[in-house]
């Protein structure tokens, strides 16, 4: 049995009626009849009492099988499949956006005609998931990896990168980047840096709840990603998801400001210690007042990918031990960037192991463990000592954002200049402390 | 020139009056005339520029230096070293509680006579700083520690619970523990996991500002800490700080359920995955529905306050590396608590180095670095290889509170009955799907 068939009463259904995962049925209740396709199973609770159909206008609906008169077949998948592969015409008025795909919950379910977990997304699987997508771009579907987020790693940024910027050169409008949610954050804000001067928009989208639950926020974040590339008078790396819990307002965060704070609702993207950029509602995006870089499709986009340093991130908590730090040291890392309590504190009685870890010739930052706010090492005795040994600060980047961007600093630029560039504002990461003022370097 | 002598513009106006920190003095201004003690300069900016005074109502007030026309030196603090202490008399009537003063902020300040930046606080200091508190609590001081919290380890935790644990069988009627705010989560998650069966609560209070600040939080913090303690009808381990942006409402958070979700704002103690237990308003404490253990000095106090073992927290992010679990299994640690992604996830490159660390008799149990929300190792793939591992789940405690429970279970426990006692809910950590349903097991 795979992962996806139907199990208890809900397969006593599909096999009494003799249905397959991809065929297009009708199915008759007391409440009234549907007519889609079957999706596999969902994978939540209660997945065994109710069936999931797309209907044709490309919403999924949770049937429960309790309510089910009859189920009758109207075309069957293996016929289907027979059949010449639909295309899509372009509209020539339509802006030309391409969606690289990486894998994750977003692209997973989409394909529900293979029956796979886990497939590759094509472009007519967007758009009978999203119909209303041809309506507002010309999408090209690029399928780059196919990796749920937790195993994208800094050199699936750099490939990743350097897809995005062949793209953009050969002239496109805006690229989504469909992802897995887990580590979203951390490669938008990879992008942000290694792709800079940005003439375009790269918008990263995911959904939190798969295509095959009839709470998905798939196809409304989907839709809004393509508003955003397509239309957005803005040119950053950005993530479009869900922000409230109402159904149709969706957030734009900066690639460098936003982080997943919740393991499963719709609207667990936040934006970290600046408003977000803007929001979608419906087909419209709205702007905040907040400075953004606009979209110039002259301005020439530059590529600075390379992530192959060894950075650490250690969180810092009590009952920390010296020993990370000594393995650190004789695993020749090139950085650490340390999750701090408080203002960006870490206990003295680390500090020595700290110092020796410099005179190592690893460069060390030091965040703050309470995501919101500023680090101060002016404050207190223990972030003066700290600034004695040589330990710099990450400033309002939240741990995340100031691990990738060290890691990024150590490996594009020489150890001097990663530690300058660090504490500098290059792409909206590090904001005054009287925001609205951001100004974007790169 | 020590740390809280005044400088700049401030020194010169003190210099020009002759006058010294912990003086009492009249500040004739423009707008009207201030008496009180002159507090140390405050750490912040614009320290230059104004200088505090204790009212004799008990609060602080910064005046600006070019406001002032003239000050009066009305009892030097050299006459009144030279006083009989004062003593205050107790009130049969009032509830008798003990604070413990463990250092921070919230102690650091409040004893301006000295001079110090880190001195210990006597009730005496207490009475001057809340002079307020004597009309509602009877209060001991017992001085234990005088740390930063980035320095309290586990060690101390043992120390605290057990001064606790003897102050609470000779019969108070509650405690407060004055701690800073860094770490000041994980200890009263200490607390929670090591003294159960409670008969009266536990209060843990902090300040964001310190007191010679004229927005600090200590002085609300430490009153509504003396209702809690004294007044309110529970007996958990719980948090007393600030919570709205609003002056006077303060929050009380259960110990294993709140976090500092800001480096320096007054209200950055949040509740995690639960609503705040009450608040206190004015005088007043105000309870929610949640469910709660509430006070019975009949109940027999339980000390569990081993927390030996070695245990680390590591974050888990895109580029850790196996290195870092190869060593915690080389230099022999008892558990491991990851702070993984979404759902409770770790990048399925680290799997092998995790399994053989279970093999070398590691216990490993991941939270979710989303810190809301609750880990599910059932949706995705990664989760249910984790589950084969014989990886367990911290379902909705948080990184920092399922760290504290682990060490506490490993320290106290067999191997065995510490991978149980982990699952369960025991004092309100972990809460069910269906919140309030909570049921406090010790």
């Amino acid at each position: 049995m795979s992962l996806v068939d139907y199990i208890g009463k809900a397969k006593s259904v599909v096999d009494k009626f003799g249905i397959h995962v991809g065929d297009l049925i009708e199915i008759k209740t007391n409440s009234g009849s549907y007519i889609g396709r079957l999706l596999p199973r969902s994978h939540y609770e209660g997945a065994d009492e109710f069936i999931v159909v797309k209907l044709t206008n490309g919403y999924n609906i949770g049937i429960s099988v309790e309510k089910i008169n009859s189920i009758t077949l109207l075309e069957s998948l293996e016929n289907k499949k027979n059949e010449p592969p639909k295309t899509f015409q372009k509209k020539k008025d339509l802006p030309h956006v391409v969606l690289i795909s990486t894998g994750g919950t977003i692209s997973s379910k989409i394909d529900y005609s293979t029956g796979a977990v886990s497939p590759a997304l094509t472009a007519e699987d967007l758009y009978l998931a999203v119909p209303e997508l041809k309506e507002i771009v010309n999408i090209e579907v690029d399928v780059l990896f196919n990796e749920l987020s937790e195993n994208i790693y800094p050199e699936h940024w750099e490939k990743l990168a350097e897809r995005i910027f062949h793209h953009i050169e050969n002239g496109v409008d805006g690229i989504i980047v469909a992802h897995g949610t887990d580590t979203l954050g951390y490669t938008a804000a990879a992008l942000s840096f290694a792709l800079q001067n940005l003439p375009v928009p790269i918008v990263l989208v995911g959904s939190q709840r798969s295509s095959d639950r009839p709470s998905s926020d798939a196809f409304i974040n989907l839709r809004s990603a393509a508003v955003v590339a397509g239309y957005a008078n803005l040119a950053e790396v950005v993530v479009v998801m869900h922000s409230t819990t109402s159904d149709d307002i969706v957030g734009v965060f900066r690639g460098t400001k936003v982080r997943k704070m919740h393991t499963s609702a719709r609207n667990a993207f936040v934006s970290i210690n600046i408003p977000p950029l803007g929001f979608v509602k419906g087909m419209k995006y709205i702007e905040n007042i907040a400075p953004i870089r606009t979209r110039n499709k002259n301005r020439k986009i530059l590529l600075k990918n390379k992530f192959d340093k060894k950075v650490a991130l250690v969180y810092s908590y009590p009952g920390l031990l010296s020993d990370i730090f000594t393995e650190l040291i004789n695993n020749r890392y090139s950085g650490i960037l340390i999750a701090g309590t408080g203002l960006g504190h870490i206990s003295n009685r680390l500090h020595k192991v700290l110092k020796s870890a410099i005179e190592n010739d690893i460069v060390i930052a030091i965040a703050s463990q309470c995501i919101f706010g500023r680090t101060n090492l002016n404050v207190y005795s223990t972030g003066v000592n700290l600034q004695k040994i040589g330990i710099i600060e990450s400033q309002d980047m939240f741990p995340e954002t100031a691990y990738v961007k060290l890691l990024w600093a150590l490996s594009n630029y020489s150890k001097d200049k990663a530690i300058s560039i660090f504490q500098e504002n290059i792409v909206g990461e590090i904001i005054g402390r009287t925001y609205p003022e951001t100004i974007f370097n790169r």
